[in-house]
């Protein structure tokens, strides 16, 4: 049987902090940029009085639209497609105003992908996967398998995980 | 550690195929009734021209707008929720448009589970729970737990699994 692995979507395969970045500093006249995020989140570091409205981002379809993936995302998933079982599992229960947006992103840009291996949920500690890619290393808490955690400003100070830092990184791990 | 129970959403605790019976009866004058369905599935039983437009009603938002929970199912889920984790597990890709009205209804059905605990999936398969309470038995083929076959009109020849008719069964069988 194949080994199975579990990619996270926000911030692993696609760059939605570019996009959050974007948006707030073109919505709030600001300059923030992903060197300011070192070992922290956007809401905890854009202005106080603009968090509820910077957390409701992803909430507004045109947000998952057209949104870029990372370097070598896609071909590598493709790539390990070949040799794994891979399921995109996506915590879109926070945002369930996203679902749509984020299905027509992952069914337009991982064509080679059966929507049935798309994962919508929460919690991530259900899934019975042997790995699961994710920058959020609170998901690898119940996790059954291994987590691997993608690099990103927010995670720079996690210790204890695997850690790839770019898509080469993943297929030099796995192929 | 408490076990997880993971809960299908259609023909297990909604009673989605009364509502499919009752908009193809009301949209094509034909009078299909679940005795008519025995170890079928609806779209085998309904004039074959009509097949590809009952296939949608699933995509319109008022499919799922107050459909009913099957009788005891709201509080069976609430007591099991005492002494399990509940996770709902609903095979929602092969509907995308269906996302947000199911959503919506399980956030107010269940107001006792957190949306955390909803996972909007394809394949089952990936499940990491102890059980899985289910009417479709192909879930259960490469799932890691017990299945438990919840009876419906289209499994009535299914053996092999733990088979409850009711929510009062899974009371039983659970608590």
């Amino acid at each position: 049987m194949r080994k199975r692995i579990a990619i996270d979507m926000d911030e692993t395969i696609v760059d939605t902090l570019s996009r959050h970045l974007d948006w707030y500093n073109r919505e709030f006249s600001q300059s923030l940029c992903k060197a300011d995020l070192h070992a922290t989140k956007i809401y905890d570091r854009v202005l106080v009085e603009h968090v509820a409205r910077v957390r409701t981002y992803p909430d507004d379809p045109d947000f998952f639209a057209n949104i870029p993936p990372y370097e070598n995302a896609i071909s590598v998933i493709k790539d390990l497609n070949e040799h794994y079982d891979i399921y995109i599992a996506t915590a879109a229960m926070e945002h369930p105003a996203s679902f749509g947006a984020k299905y027509t992103w992952l069914v337009e840009n991982l064509p080679f992908l059966s929507p049935m291996n798309f994962i919508f949920c929460g919690s991530k500690s259900i899934l019975n996967t042997d790995y699961l890619i994710d920058d959020s290393p609170r998901h690898f808490t119940h996790f059954a398998g291994e987590g691997i955690l993608f690099s990103a400003p927010h995670n720079a100070n996690e210790t204890g995980f695997r850690r790839v830092e770019n898509w080469q990184e993943v297929r030099a791990m796995f192929l």
